[in-house]
């Protein structure tokens, strides 16, 4: 028996999220029933993070256990082979049997996509959300500073959200132009339940002018949903990158 | 009555191609379908060229006539509410009434877009042939400098081709790096059925060291399809620019 980590990417357009769910396809479920029919037993990863339906993912990552004897780096090559072209696994390796992927240290990386002109190529539609008028993107910076460090984002947590403490580390926010896209990058140890895509729509508001840099600031003290922006849409989120800060758990 | 051209942008990947085919769903029936559903006539587009199915466009042009009093600027608004999110209409604009795109000077421009690198994000899969090997642009660049120009491109035709001749001229190739993405840039004022499919699979050839830079020059001689090589994949094309040279025809 040997458990074997897997780091997986996918186009979320068609998939109902990462998590399984009865009557709807997701990734987690392409997985499970791609690695049961490779290894000829039962078998349900286990994920490190979510996505919602429609967000993407570089750097999503899974553990499952397995008596099957090849060697933990071919399974990335051989799910390739039974995946959907939409999932591809990055690599695989092999992991101490207690690694758990929720009990660790991770650092994470989102990208918020923003296409800010008056056209969007359509190839483009599924991977950025269009924004026509001229987003402020200094001012953005600026509220952006607001975000960074230890905070309770409880403003910037989905009010459906069952987290015991909405108390998190961002440790960067960036944000960038990439040709005609507005990219707003995310990076901290955990997230709550749409807080990406929450700070994506309250940094829009304040690059269209709709709210001051310094409002952020109050946002973020009144403790409360309603104070902060708009809930970005799924399909400009992607999960750029992950990494287990605490490596014990990886063999070499 | 007057003549309105369109420019439009699509994702090929669910289509057919650009030209109305019997049973198979194409980028010019639906705008027919959608401009004959706005103005209420039946209302068929003639287009300036054609793409093959799976194969990209951000500029393909049409014109059509209508006795709708909507000025013609008006159009393309109109027509994206109606038309399905993988073709927009770029921008549309009344022409003089004997303006006919298919007798018209122009300057196209193709990217061919690989991607070159072991691992391709799933996001990237419709939109550009993935290489894993290495390629050599300075070598694909100099291959490239033997195609610019006039030149009978039989060898780089499709076999079934029914143009009255194959001479062309190819005014610009320029091969670039863009991130992990080689692009063969291809400018010209008309193309062969397959010619820059034809051009980038042979580009590729070179740039894997199949071919040398200098055999390009032969393969051109021979005016034999067999010389050349292979025919690369629709989805890694890309219709970049299309500029009409006489612009008389065009209404100011």
């Amino acid at each position: 028996m040997k458990r074997v980590l897997l780091c997986v990417a996918y186009d979320g357009t068609a998939y109902a999220g990462w998590q399984v769910q009865k009557n709807a396809v997701t990734v987690e479920g392409e997985l499970n029933k791609a690695l049961s029919d490779l290894c000829k037993e039962t078998i349900e990863v286990i994920g490190a993070s979510r996505t919602d339906a429609g967000v993407h993912s570089l750097s999503s990552m899974c553990v499952f256990d397995t008596n099957m004897r090849m060697p933990a780096e071919k399974f990335s090559f051989a799910l390739n082979t039974k995946l959907p072209d939409d999932i591809r696994v990055v690599w695989s390796k092999e992991v101490n049997e207690n690694f758990h992927p929720r009990h660790c240290s991770t650092e994470k990386t989102y990208e918020y996509h923003i296409y800010n002109a008056d056209f969007m190529p359509p190839t483009k539609r599924l991977y950025a959300y269009q924004e026509r008028r001229e987003l402020n993107i200094e001012a953005m910076k600026e509220a952006s500073k607001y975000l960074v460090g230890e905070h309770d984002f409880k403003s910037f947590c989905s009010a459906e959200s069952t987290a015991e403490t909405t108390v998190r580390t961002i440790t960067d926010i960036d944000v960038f132009k990439d040709g005609e896209e507005v990219v707003i990058s995310v990076s901290g140890n955990g997230f709550l339940y749409n807080q990406v895509r929450i700070i994506a729509g309250t940094l829009m508001w304040v690059g269209l002018g709709v709210r001051k840099p310094e409002d952020v600031k109050d946002m973020l003290e009144a403790l409360d949903r309603s104070a902060s922006g708009p809930t970005a849409p799924a399909h400009g989120l992607l999960l750029k990158s992950f990494k287990f800060l605490e490596e014990e758990g990886l063999k070499p």
